[in-house]
């Protein structure tokens, strides 16, 4: 915590708290950043068969998950730290908390740590907004959004500035959480409709987004809610046990996930056998399957997210932060004039001369 | 990094530096860090079956390799980020680097995140130590220290103290390895002797400690150098193809371990077939299974280092450090006084009214 020098020593860490991440999306704004993300999460898929993929390492317990999600292709490993717990509001705590890591793979040496709550959700709402960028209708103008909660604002600018959505239909079981969003998202504009349940928000409209946060096999959108052409943006399915489309909502069209592997244990397709069919979705990125193929075809993007796309989005903060010189330097690691004397780090005072008692 | 305050907000973390780790370890000493590492080591050893225990992440490429490391009981997670770069030395750097965390498991809120670079070098040393004192025959009083690295220094003062180890006998393939070893060990009540060669330095010893760094499957022990009644703890071998005894010498005597699903991949036992007898150490401690059961036995513990071990070394580190105020507060994560409102937080400038271009 020394200086605010970007490059320094060899073994200097960047560090971006929350504070220093909200100064930074401010000074870059935050629509440029939605759309910088989603860039960089197009550009990192596209180079998938590069990264070394895992799914993820989850720490499951009675109210919530706690998850490591580490990627690396050979010049940078990352990491992502994030937890999910529902009912953390009863101790004014935030339902997702995460911060993250980028490190040399030539030498192990850690090199930007940062937030990640903030960024998660400008993360997850740029991957949603590419995914259906390609795979809704083009020209879709209209998006319900269930489920109001701390990812809504994000969800609801990001696919305003990818997608082209201008109208949004709100419902969440907590209507404070409607009008919460709605009074943030006053000015941006969006026209926007409170509804009173999930089946009166996805009527008519192109896009359904749903984020929300139980940790339950919940049915929130169910097969007689979805219309010819609609594409669905499924958010808060995301590990095992946490559902929100009924099973059959994801066989009434294509289905589309970010890594096979991880999403048929924790997206909605958990529901599925385990032949069911599914596309992830670089292929289609990639050129080498198919998207949507018809106005009428349901779209499914089951996103329960992935660490290529933290990857991504620290890559840009990282850039970002040494472009407007934010972050601090911090001490993760020794900067040790002799790496083999570890030893002699402890040296000066002999305090290691005392004995155990 | 606002305050040097502990306890602060439900969200406050606490950092600890590698400056500030070296002051605390000074504050404290080294050997009271070694032997109460140890201890409590022990204490959550005797808990083995209250973790969930997994084997760590490996992200191997040509010159080393990056882990995570988690574990959890139900009050608390831990992960370690650790690399091992045997090369490193040409870029300055440390083989070894390491950081960690300790989090709510209720909440998932990060509590504490702290270097480990030093810290990793004392509970390694304080396992072996623990190992040796149940395993090695009672009365030891001699070890030859094989690889006179970064971590040497701390394996010799942790069998000191808690083995009652009085003399060595240092071996390396660069004498400045040893003689750097041998001055950091002046005047710490241990007798000295530098061999010419393994051999040399193995003969005769009640202990071997094996902790050399190459990432090869090298062959350090072999048959002919082992007597009986010796304890050989072997600490170098920790990975997919980095082993340093010859598989006779496994073949010897009793082999025990930390978490058998991960040394079955990472040890030196990785060159046996999968029905190879080995004990995990936990159950030795708790009772349940023989340790050593002859003074001619020969007794090998082929230590990977395993998260039990660095999740006790956070918790008493993480004591430690509010025992002597050590350490400052970071925003990790958004101490946020509306938790559903995450947008709120980006509010005040109104900068996210900005469109990208």
């Amino acid at each position: 915590m020394r200086s605010n020098r970007h490059t320094a020593s060899p073994l200097s860490t960047t560090f971006v708290s929350v504070s220093n991440m909200v100064r930074l999306i401010q000074r870059k704004g935050l629509s440029t950043c939605l759309v910088g993300v989603a860039d960089r999460i197009e550009q990192e898929f596209l180079r998938w068969e590069a990264f070394d993929k895992s799914a993820r390492i989850a720490c499951h317990s009675a109210d919530g998950v706690v998850e490591l999600m580490p990627i690396a292709d050979d010049q940078q490993f990352s990491f992502k730290y994030v937890n999910g717990h529902p009912k953390n509001h009863r101790f004014g705590l935030p339902t997702v908390m995460a911060f993250g890591l980028l490190a040399d793979v030539e030498t192990g040496a850690p090199r930007f740590l940062s937030e990640l709550t903030l960024t998660t959700a400008i993360r997850t709402a740029a991957m949603s907004a590419l995914a259906a960028k390609k795979l809704a209708r083009p020209n879709s103008r209209s998006m319900a959004l269930i489920g109001n909660g701390a990812q809504s604002e994000f969800q609801a600018l990001a696919f305003r500035d990818i997608v082209g959505i201008r109208e949004l239909r709100l419902f969440d079981v907590d209507p404070a959480a409607s009008a919460k969003l709605a009074a943030n998202l006053q000015g941006q504009g969006l026209e926007i409709t409170l509804c009173t349940s999930t089946a009166e928000a996805v009527k008519g409209v192109d896009i359904i987004t749903t984020v929300t946060a139980d940790k339950t096999n919940a049915t929130i959108i169910t097969p007689e809610m979805v219309e010819p052409g609609m594409h669905i943006n499924g958010v808060g399915g995301d590990c095992p046990g946490k559902t929100e489309l009924h099973r059959g909502v994801l066989e009434m069209g294509a289905v589309f996930c970010e890594f096979e592997p991880q999403s048929r244990i924790e997206g909605d397709m958990q529901q599925m056998p385990a032949d069911f069919p599914v596309t992830e979705f670089w292929e289609v990125l990639a050129g080498r399957k198919a998207g949507r193929v018809s106005a009428e075809q349901v779209t499914v993007f089951d996103s329960v997210g992935f660490a290529l796309e933290d990857f991504a989005a620290l890559c840009f903060m990282r850039d970002a932060a040494a472009e407007f010189g934010i972050g601090e330097q911090i001490e993760l690691v020794p900067n040790n004039p002799d790496p083999k004397n570890l030893f002699g780090l402890l040296g000066s005072q002999r305090a290691q001369l005392k004995r155990a008692a």
